[in-house]
């Protein structure tokens, strides 16, 4: 029984979220049913962690024990691409050692946030980015982003009903970039997060470029762990989980795409 | 009666392209069917130039007379995008001299096309990427891509249903840009465009990049108008008109987005 590592693509519009759950279609059910189909009996998904409703996801990572020694991984993501609709893909399957385990020997995980800051709507970005009709100070929201970096406690930036996981985290990466024509996007990477975290992050930061908070709330919030300090929960759409980082040890995913001859 | 010019943004996908058709929905008659609801009277909308069904637009450009001498740019666009599906939008509306017209005074048009070209399929890129599933010589793509620059004769890159405009066409800017992960931009600007222009030249550099066809048949096929020398016409949903180009004497849509404060 080799063990399959799985990277996923999904667009998170009509996924219920990224967990098995009864009687609605979620990213878990919809990758169990189709291996179903190919190994012709019922084989369990373990996916990196959890996404919500409605994030995407670029490069989920899943693992799978496959009944049969001899699989051929490209004919595999290729089977599985066949029968899952298409909204979400297998970008490539690897066979990886036994100890590999998506979820617990993830380092870190890296999410982007896509707002878009100008007077009227979008018809192209509507369904991945969050829209803000209102003028946005830039460089206070750049500020409360910067000071996310290292070792905190989230816990003010944790969902009432989050699970028992601890809340210190690791950030290595926070960057608020300014792409033009009003497309921001907030680049975060973590060792792990809590229960919608990155939302709440944005939820508060656009609260401080509209002025509505002070910039130094984010400090604060990580000092006093008190929930009331930052702002409401960004919508779903925004959010892409990019990547989840392994180590070099599995050197996963290396050739997704082509080496283009350059 | 002023004028004003509408830019707009559109997913091309479920219009049966931009100018005016019985019994289909196009850009234009969706937007002149929200200006009469406004204007309460039939208001005929011109655009830049016509694109092709399934073709997007984050950049296209309409003008409008519109039947009331005293309107509010903001308040119109704000209405029509509340009138309008949300696959369309109108980005800005400014008021502009009579001499203004979108398709006559426009000295340039700005596409770009984009190509995913990687092993398997993608879920979030797969309505505005042309997915390409075989490595792809990018840098014979790119000679051929240079080659394009300046003035030629595009009669080789017409499809045979071609109306009469001159198919002599000043090449601005033709550039294939790899941005990683397998994801090709080609952006191109010109004074104007043959008939499917744009999806011929990529559907022949692909064959290009495919080892399909020596590198320099696209400039045979600029010196011999000989439409067998270039590949099929590329799928139209990788195709967006990004901008319209009108010189500086109009000053347009310089306030789409927000001076954000950096």
């Amino acid at each position: 029984m080799p063990r399959i590592a799985l990277l996923i693509e999904y667009d998170g519009k009509k996924f219920h979220g990224s967990q098995l759950q009864v009687g609605v279609r979620t990213v878990q059910s919809e990758l169990e049913a189709a291996i179903a189909v190919l190994a012709k009996r019922d084989v369990r998904v373990t996916l990196s962690g959890r996404t919500d409703t409605g994030v995407h996801a670029w490069g989920q990572v899943a693992h799978v024990d496959w009944p049969d020694d001899d699989v051929d991984t490209w004919r595999l993501a290729n089977s599985l691409n066949g029968i899952m609709k298409k909204d979400i893909a297998v970008r490539t399957a690897q066979i990886v050692p036994d100890a590999f385990h998506a979820r617990f020997s993830a380092k870190s995980r890296q999410y982007v946030y896509r707002i878009l800051n100008r007077r009227h709507r979008s018809a192209l970005l509507k369904d991945t980015h969050y829209f803000v009709p209102q003028p946005l100070d830039l460089k206070a929201m750049q500020d409360a982003t910067a000071g996310l970096l290292g070792n905190h406690d989230f816990s003010s930036f944790r969902s009432t009903n989050a699970d028992n996981s601890s809340t210190v985290c690791t950030v290595f990466r926070s960057e608020l970039l300014s792409l033009g024509e009003g497309q921001l996007e907030f680049w975060i990477t973590a060792d792990h997060f809590v229960y919608n975290m990155v939302r709440i992050i944005v939820g508060t930061v656009v609260e401080i470029g509209l002025g509505k908070r002070h910039p130094n709330c984010v400090e604060q919030a990580l000092q006093t762990s008190n929930r009331d300090l930052c702002g409401p929960t960004a919508p779903p759409w925004g959010l892409t989980l990019i990547s989840v980082g392994y180590g070099d040890e599995y050197n996963l995913f290396a050739d997704d795409s082509f080496k283009t001859k350059a």
